[in-house]
């Protein structure tokens, strides 16, 4: 194995909050835990996600972040690109079914700063089809994207770091994990 | 490998309020996390860890609940032979200290219900020494309770979900994971 370290981050929410849980592995061993509270529906996903890795003992340490999805606490998007130019470490979304963008925009209509939204999921890039799943990159190249997926990946096809830290989330939340990221 | 379920307490508190995180581990993998929050220096412990465990999905499959001491929320004690008896789950205290039990008992004096915390603790039982760490148990023999906690170990001496449910729990607490449980 490579020791290689992963950060992991997901959310889960309720009327009242939302919160980011991040899990860091290495070698799908749990190293540690992250952990911030975001807006529902709000626009401070991108800046909480970058304050929460900055202020990180890993930090340095980290290989490449992966997101099971753009949109945290409803639609409060995360910016990809921006998290990877102002932290400089490689971003990977990872999603099980490929987004239904038509539907998604329509969604994004109805919310305050529309615009704002759809750019920030405009500059998320292509979706790659990896095996049964789909991917959003920034900072890498598809080829290192599938590597790192492969290697932060122990059980099913989410790597461990998103799993665990989707379990936290929805514990946090609904006082037991449910589900899967 | 046996295939055992294990749940590992732990706690992280601030002024503003104390969280309990559960963490399941099943021959090292995590499968699940359970939380709840009680009052620091209160007295809800022992029946918010018996709520937490009683709702949760993975109630019939734990072999045992390992908790890194007695006392969670500053002085807000766990009494383990009630949960080992109204779950019908053993209890397994693990402790990397032996607890100076004389100045646990002068410092509840300065709390309310002093006599109810001291009860409980007396309750606790014997504290036994394995290997580098100290023990008590409720619901099972001393030869059972070291072979579970050999089971549960990876790296280290404390099991491995405690000790995850410890980074969760100060992370939620601190904004990311600190110390060890």
């Amino acid at each position: 194995m490579k020791k290689w370290r992963f950060l992991g981050i997901d959310d889960s929410f309720n009327e009242k909050k939302c919160c980011l849980v991040g899990c860091v592995t290495c070698d799908g061993y749990v190293e540690g835990f992250m952990y911030a509270e975001i807006e529902v529906d709000g626009l401070d996903a991108t800046e909480k996600v970058i304050k929460m890795i900055k202020r990180s003992k890993f930090k340095d340490q980290l290989r490449c972040i992966f997101l099971p999805g753009l949109t945290f606490g409803g639609f409060n998007i995360v910016d990809i690109q921006r998290v990877c130019n102002d932290i400089g470490i490689p971003v990977i979304v990872v999603m099980r079914r490929k987004p239904n963008m038509a539907e998604f925009m329509s969604a994004i209509e109805n919310l305050n700063d529309a615009d704002v939204r759809k750019s920030i999921i405009e500059r998320a890039g292509k979706i790659y089809k990896v095996k049964s799943m789909y991917i959003q990159i920034a900072g890498l190249s598809l080829e290192e994207g599938e590597k790192y997926l492969k290697a932060a990946t122990i059980k099913g096809n989410m790597p461990e770091a998103v799993r665990i830290a989707h379990l936290v989330a929805s514990a946090i939340i609904h006082g037991e994990s449910r589900g899967k990221a």
